[in-house]
């Protein structure tokens, strides 16, 4: 029978709102297994384990712990870097984790993150096979680009697509009430390759002719003629109009449209940072058009917004922290990554598990058959698809008026 | 005695969050008036006036005018058209103004906006008395930038101040859970001229060392050296920086950042549109310091975000509302903007007045007394005058997980 050792939680990527909700379940979950001596927690995803930052989460408040689960950021920092090749274990990088982990007698890891983070998981799940340490690790999903396979949706997802659905609705307003001066907004959503953020802003219109009334997906390369004889139709049916766009839309070269390609710009990654697609569409609108638009670029406060979270999304987020604890400590699984598997009627989800080699590094692009002919909207069935996803709403703690969130002590483990 | 007459309204400018609650306020006190026949909307401000489009509110059922309170955009449609010069009154727009005015036999105008609408306002007060047309107009206070003279603080501000600190709360919380990767976020505001806005951001400060770090406001000519050395201090200290600044910020010689000035991109009073000052700011950090920065530029968001605005800012937008009906109806008054007067302990306001030709076309600066020694935060007493305004939470009715809100059927009045 296996030994008792402690459990390692890390959040690495990009934090979306919800993502503490899941180190929130995982705290908890673990806290009932006698096998799992300390839940310890590692900074900034897998640099905690390269740079030996543990901290004990044993040593923090209840009232902190609570609090975790309506806090936006990644209360453990998040991270970009991700581990490099996993083979041989004897790797500078893969040593150096298996050191701390070794270090803090670490049994079981529990990973959350996006497709890259998945990857390292994996690599950490296949080397200790390899180098024969005995080590679970479970990989919990967390991006708003929903983005990952082998689940229906991803935790942070529907949060960010409630806040953004919101915003729409209160800018379009705000944009209809100005058609004659201000005819014209693009709104830009987070979101790198896949259109899913982008596509939920749908929600938004309460009729044909409201806000958004033209929405641009990553997965559609962008046609500047037919781009803009869209917005003019629209300008001249309806006074005005209201665009959203992922920001990694791409000319019909494949191109990013504005991608700064710098060093400076890319991330840890690799990947480019993305910017200026909404100034870019904005001066080719103005110049071809000669009508007034202007951008709105929520960018990380669609990852943060707690005040205006989704509690179904949230709820989710539990459950997967704590589903993933119970595949590792009941079900003895490792190198798995937990699901979301939905049920209607009503609408639930129960928890799945797919492999992590078959979720590391690989993108769900946005279905076709869920954008329009015109390739410029999202069809119905993508509506039923998201509408459950942002039901529900969060009440945050308020004081003088703002939300009040929690922040961990960050108390270092001993070994 | 006075004869019995019609009341018109209008909403001028762009629109902020709590708008329509002073439009409501207008609406319900009007009913209780015998001498107020019917009350009247003008389309889109003074352009109604000039275009004949005059709606009659009456028509509207008791559930959509409740609705306005809670809705953002301007429900009668926002303009950035004014008034051209008042003497002689025989010039075509005021000519065209009183045509459409004598036409609804309106003897009480009630005008929303900000300083540039007030001189709409007084225009018409004082061309009435030129012609010797019997017409009070009182004018009402709105506008987020809170940069209109007289009054303690203006309609719309407490709201997207309350939105903006939130939003700088969560984003730093991302921001700082990301330093290791993506250490500078700059968050823009928007403000043409006025820092109110981007100071308020200081509310979401829960310790010297979280965001905001650093506050510059357009009334502070941007030093680049300075700037650079700021950013690059508090990168040392803290591990990043989360950097707000207004949208109108300028350089030593008065120019804007990177404000465009072709036709196209300027509004309808003669302002340039401004944009692109947080790119400016991104790129300056990033070729001078290597450091990866990123934009957050909520833009219209600011202005509508109704899902999270102030209470204390709805309630006081409605009473100037009610209050405007009374200084007209009860006391006589015309050529007025009604204003907002502060008492403390505990805080509330008093109306009061002020004549418009003080207002019109000025600008209330941010006090120089409320910058800190180093021009870029804002001091403790400007947080004493900001911190009542946020206080209290507005609930929208939420359906489907979004706000709900209500539109005017626009029933075209018959004179």
């Amino acid at each position: 029978m296996k030994e008792k050792g402690n459990c390692l939680v890390a959040e690495a990527g990009g934090p979306w709102a919800v993502i503490n909700a899941s180190l929130y379940g995982v705290i908890e979950e673990a806290r009932k297994y006698r096998k799992i001596d300390k839940t310890l927690g590692s900074r900034h995803g897998i640099e905690g384990m390269l740079n030996d930052e543990i901290v004990d989460l044993g040593k923090e408040d209840r009232k902190t712990i609570e609090g975790l689960k309506k806090t936006p950021g990644a209360a453990l920092g998040g991270t970009r870097t991700r581990l490099r090749s996993s083979k041989p274990v004897a790797h500078s990088d893969l040593r150096k984790a298996f050191d701390v982990l070794k270090k803090y007698n670490v049994k079981y890891l529990f990973y959350l993150g996006g497709n890259d983070s998945m990857d390292t998981a994996y690599k950490l799940s296949y080397a200790a096979k390899e180098i024969d340490y005995d080590l679970q690790v479970i990989g919990i999903p967390k991006t708003g680009d929903n983005d990952l396979l082998g689940t229906d949706h991803c935790p942070g997802y529907g949060s960010a697509a409630k806040y953004v659905a919101a915003s729409v609705r209160e800018a379009g307003l705000h944009t209809e009430s100005m058609y004659t001066a201000e005819p014209i907004t693009i709104l830009v959503t987070v979101g790198r390759n896949t259109g899913w953020l982008p596509a939920a802003s749908a929600l938004a219109q309460r009729g044909e002719k409201t806000a958004p009334h033209l929405i641009y997906l990553p997965e559609v390369p962008l046609n500047r003629e037919k781009f803009l004889a869209d917005v003019e139709k629209t300008c001249t049916e309806v006074g005005g109009a209201f665009i959203v766009t992922g920001e990694g839309l791409v000319d019909e070269k494949g191109r990013y449209l504005e991608a700064e390609d710098d060093e400076v710009s890319k991330d840890g990654f690799g990947h480019p940072e993305l910017g200026g697609v909404g100034e870019y569409l904005e001066e080719l609108i103005q110049k071809n058009l000669k009508r007034n638009a202007r951008t709105v670029k929520l960018d990380i406060c669609q990852q943060s917004a707690m005040h205006f979270a989704s509690k179904t999304d949230l709820n989710e987020a539990i459950m997967l922290g704590r589903r993933a604890v119970n595949y590792a400590l009941l079900k003895g699984k490792s190198g798995m990554m937990v699901t979301l598997q939905r049920k209607e009627k009503p609408y639930h989800c129960r928890v799945g598990s797919i492999v992590l080699e078959e979720v590391a590094n690989k993108e769900r692009k946005f279905p076709s058959q869920w954008i329009n002919k015109g390739k410029n909207y999202v069809t119905p069935d993508f509506l039923n698809y998201v509408r459950p996803l942002i039901l529900g709403e969060v009440h945050v703690p308020i004081e003088g008026g703002l939300p009040t969130y929690t922040r961990l002590k960050m108390i270092k483990a001993t070994p």
